[in-house]
C-alpha cells in the first residue's frame, strides 16, 4: 500500500529557519538497510516507533539518496540501531560514494534476503507497508516480523551536526 | 489532506520483542500543542524533520490519547523542543490527568491560537497537512509557518524509560 498523497507543496518558511530549529534536537542514529541486485543502506537519524500493535515503524529517505530506488520497490527493510561504538559504521553509511558494504562493514544476509548489519544494539528486519510522499522525501513506514533487542552498547547520538553519546 | 490508507493491521511478531528493540533507541523530547475550546498538548518521542523544502515535519499520537481529539481536528499545532532544565515540564505533559496548562506552566498564545510553551530550545508553529493512520496511531505531517531556534539549553533526551542528556 502506498497513500498517494503528495504532501506539502508550498513553501511559507524559510527553510533555513527549519534547518536550525531542528539541530537544536537530537536523534538516535541508525542505519536502514535494503536488499537488491547490490544491497544497499543509509544513515537515519529519522527513525521511529509508531504503534507496538501492530509493531510499526517509519523513517525518512530523500528521493535524491542513492538508496532511494531500491528502497522504492524492496518488500522488506533491515533497522540497525547504533551504538556509540560504531561512529564509523554511521560515517560510512552516511558518506556519498562509500563501498558501504566492503571489507569495512561486517554484515550478513538475513531473512528475505535483508542485509543485517553485526555488532548493532538492535535490529529488525519489517515489511515495507507505505511510503507516503512529503516533498522530496518519503516516509516509509514498516512492519517488524524479526527482530533482536540484545546487543551491545547504548545508543549514538546525533546532534547539531555532529555524533554525540549519552550523559547517563 | 488526510491519507485514507489504513497501515498495518495483521500483527506478525510479538510487540514486547518490538519495545525492547525501540527502548535501545535514544530520541529527544519534545511537546507538541493544539488549539481548541481548551487547550491540549502531549510529550513526544517521535518528533522528526522530513524535509526542508518545503519544511515539514511529523510525529505520532495514539487514537487513545486525550489530545487526540482536538489534535485530530486542530488546523496548525505548536511544536516545542525541550531543553535538559525542561524535565519537569516533559513529566507534567506526560502525565495522565494532569492540568498540563496550570499555573506551573509558563505558556501564551501564538499564531493562529496556539498554545507556545516558555524556555524552550527551539518551537514552530506548523500547519497540519496529513494525519495517516498507522494501527492505532496517526501519523501527523504539519508543515512550519513560523518558529524561532534561539532558546536555552540543550536537548532533554529519552532512552530506556527515564530522561537523560547529551554527554558532549
Amino acid at each position: 500500500m502506498t497513500a498517494s498523497t503528495d504532501i506539502g507543496t508550498t513553501t511559507l518558511f524559510d527553510s533555513a529557519t527549519f534547518r536550525s530549529v531542528f539541530r537544536r534536537h537530537a536523534a538516535g542514529v541508525a542505519v536502514i538497510t535494503a536488499p537488491g541486485a547490490r544491497p544497499v543502506g543509509f544513515t537515519a537519524t529519522s527513525l521511529t516507533s509508531v504503534s507496538a500493535e501492530p509493531p510499526l515503524l517509519s523513517f525518512g529517505i530523500s528521493t535524491g539518496a542513492s538508496a532511494w530506488p531500491t528502497v522504492s520497490e524492496a518488500p522488506f527493510v533491515g533497522i540497525h540501531i547504533l551504538g556509540e561504538h560504531q561512529q564509523d559504521v554511521a560515517a560510512t553509511f552516511a558518506r556519498s560514494g562509500a563501498d558501504r558494504f566492503g571489507p569495512q562493514t561486517a554484515w550478513r544476509t538475513g531473512a528475505h534476503g535483508v542485509p543485517l548489519l553485526d555488532d548493532v544494539s538492535a535490529w529488525l528486519v519489517a515489511r515495507v507497508v507505505a511510503r507516503i510522499p512529503a516533498g522530496d522525501h518519503r516516509i516509509v513506514v514498516a512492519q517488524a516480523i524479526a527482530g533482536d533487542p540484545e546487543g551491545p552498547g547504548r545508543p549514538l547520538l546525533y546532534h547539531q551536526g555532529g555524533f554525540n553519546a549519552l550523559r547517563h
